[in-house]
């Protein structure tokens, strides 16, 4: 009897122990991919620690994750097909798929209902349901080639709509998935040569393609998609600079940053930061920076805008000034950094430093470091708070 | 023997059970107040659903909200002093004090370790540990008078400052709460007659404050705080309009919406909406609407703008298109429309119609209604993603 009182007592305290671990609010927390191994940390940034490490989700490079509206589940698209739904607060993979062959990120719908995942192999977009990853729809890139097209650039946009791009067609589709099962298609044709990666603004209204093979942008104004595409900064791109260098890593379009009525974006091969007014998509001004821009970030308040660099200068951050568009600080994490994610009121920015295993956390306004986190090789770092904003 | 494991399964089942009630995401929560019965209701707004009530929050007149940078706890400022945080997942009150007589609502600051209080009785700012509520420091509002004067207009900025008026004094200041126990202040004299409610723009970046005492706005550029204060908007206010209508309702300056460049405000005692250039903040527009506008609110895609009323047109509500600067849509959810919320991504929005004791939801795309929720003579409502916003 006193043996099973006290099993009785031992077994209470020990299961609602394990349960209680994982009550807690979900706004602080964050997901870091370890490419390398295949792993994710679970991370918060309210007291700048680890929570935990979920492993077995497969080939993470060029990894991107988007959250559940509840915050509470972070969807991880893999390189080779996979679809991974971590639960953050148990810790383990609740749902994984091979959804294809070859992949290259994902959105989620406006409403939260659905993920949608762009492929390379088969090229298209697959859609699933959010709580099932069950898949509802099907959109192979079909442009009347033997071949599907690979589809890059994938964001979610207001009315429940997806728009992406398709490298070998040059084409950009709009999917409208109000009814699910049966997404309206809006494609427009003869967008630029080889559309490279996507972005929309903040506010949903302008989607970007880069293009790989012309100079230029293709922009769709989705306020007025009936407008159809507009070629905008004619000259961006790798072929009408006379001094341009080598090209170490395309720029990510992810990493535009949009202040004010005013575009941050790297130029490609250059050691510059480009300046565009939103207005009417016409460049402004161009800061010259220590590398080629990778991600040019704007901090949450606006004030600054963050960058990172391209081998051979992955070692350094640089702080650009909104206001007098010029570098007001130079920091060296180390090499291969990666990677920046903001705390979602600014206070501090996470920073991946790759070859260093490590994330370094600074401080917004000191520029100091605040604190120093292991992490097995990462590279991006996504806050759970994306899971309010259109396009991330 | 037997009985004594059956006791073993059943409380082990049923503890658990209890716990894992409350095991959820908390990025899709929101609270409602119930001023009536100083009660909150605990929503969420994926499924538009009520998850429960709070009540013993005493007066909630005016009430307003802010949460916790991980989601999970709710600040509520009651008019009669009270400041209570409440745990949105256990459905609880945690910690609740009564800081003073006299209060008109607070903020959090932007590392999320502070919450400030406005008062008025006895005039001035106090300032909480968010964690336990103790207090940690006491800004009275001593501006060399006999009395100290009453504050309003709270709110965070960042670099972990807050910014608050003194109505009284005509005063703007500035506390840096950098080091907790010890505010850094700096004052700005002279403001302008009688502030009575003050914003800081999205950004962080311009803080606002009406004059009850005087036309126009008095602004306080903190990206420039050297460059003082100064009067814009000098044709807003009650004085200058020979049409003028008796002013039913200040208009909470809360309710402001900035939208790209454009700022869009309520105008005090005139059926119009009034449009400003966010660069030199002059205005630029007029629009006429059905009353008197109370809160004036951007969809955060910032393509509509909705606005609702002042007596004796608060059964309206009226959605404007930001580029035709046109009212679109009139919608007459029914009397006692208080305050709207949109969720997150800008989906849906929350009215409550406080006379006719619920909540309507509507599809911000179609503006058709898609549930309504039983609430007791409803007002502010709140979501969680507040916690990842300067200002709010």
């Amino acid at each position: 009897m006193k043996h099973l009182s006290m099993l009785l007592i031992l077994t209470c305290l020990w299961l609602p122990a394990t349960v209680m671990a994982t009550l807690r609010g979900t706004g602080d927390l964050g997901v870091v991919i370890e490419r390398a191994s295949g792993s994710i940390l679970i991370v918060e940034h309210s007291q700048h620690t680890v929570l935990g490490r979920v492993s077995g989700l497969g080939d993470l490079s060029h990894a991107s994750v988007v959250f559940s509206r509840d915050a509470r589940y972070a969807f991880i698209f893999g390189r080779d097909g996979g679809l991974s739904k971590v639960d953050l607060l148990k810790q383990r993979i609740v749902k994984r798929t091979i959804q294809s062959g070859n992949s290259i990120g994902g959105a989620i719908s406006q409403d939260g209902r659905l993920i949608a995942v762009s492929n390379y192999t088969p090229g298209g977009v697959r859609i699933f349901n959010a709580d099932t990853l069950s898949k509802v729809a099907d959109i192979p890139a079909d442009y009347g080639q033997k071949t599907y097209s690979k589809v890059i650039g994938l964001v979610d946009a207001p009315n429940n709509r997806f728009v992406f791009s398709l490298y070998d067609a040059g084409e950009i589709w709009v999917a409208d998935v109000t009814d699910s099962q049966d997404p309206k298609l809006t494609k427009y044709k003869d967008v630029g040569r080889q559309p490279y990666d996507g972005l929309i603004s903040a506010n949903g209204r302008h989607y970007l393609a880069g293009l790989f093979g012309e100079d230029g942008l293709a922009h769709l104004d989705l306020w007025h998609p009936d407008r159809g595409i507009k070629k905008i900064l004619p000259g961006y791109g790798k072929g009408q600079n006379d001094q341009k260098l080598p090209v170490y890593k395309m720029p990510h379009l992810e990493g535009w940053a949009i202040a004010g009525s005013q575009a941050f974006f790297p130029a490609i091969g250059k050691h510059q930061v480009l300046v565009a007014d939103t207005e009417n998509w016409q460049q402004t001004g161009t800061i010259p920076v220590i590398g080629q821009p990778v991600f040019v970030m704007a901090e949450p308040t606006q004030r600054q805008v963050w960058v990172n660099f391209a081998l051979p200068n992955n070692q350094w951050v640089q702080v650009i000034n909104v206001e007098s568009q010029k570098p007001v600080k130079t920091l060296e994490p180390g090499k291969g950094v990666l990677h920046m994610e903001f705390t979602p009121r600014g206070q501090a920015v996470w920073i991946s430093v790759r070859d260093e295993n490590r994330i370094d956390v600074y401080d917004t306004q000191t520029m100091q470091l605040i604190i120093q986190i292991p992490a097995e090789a990462p590279s991006g770092i996504f806050f759970t708070n994306r899971a309010h904003k259109i396009g991330l």
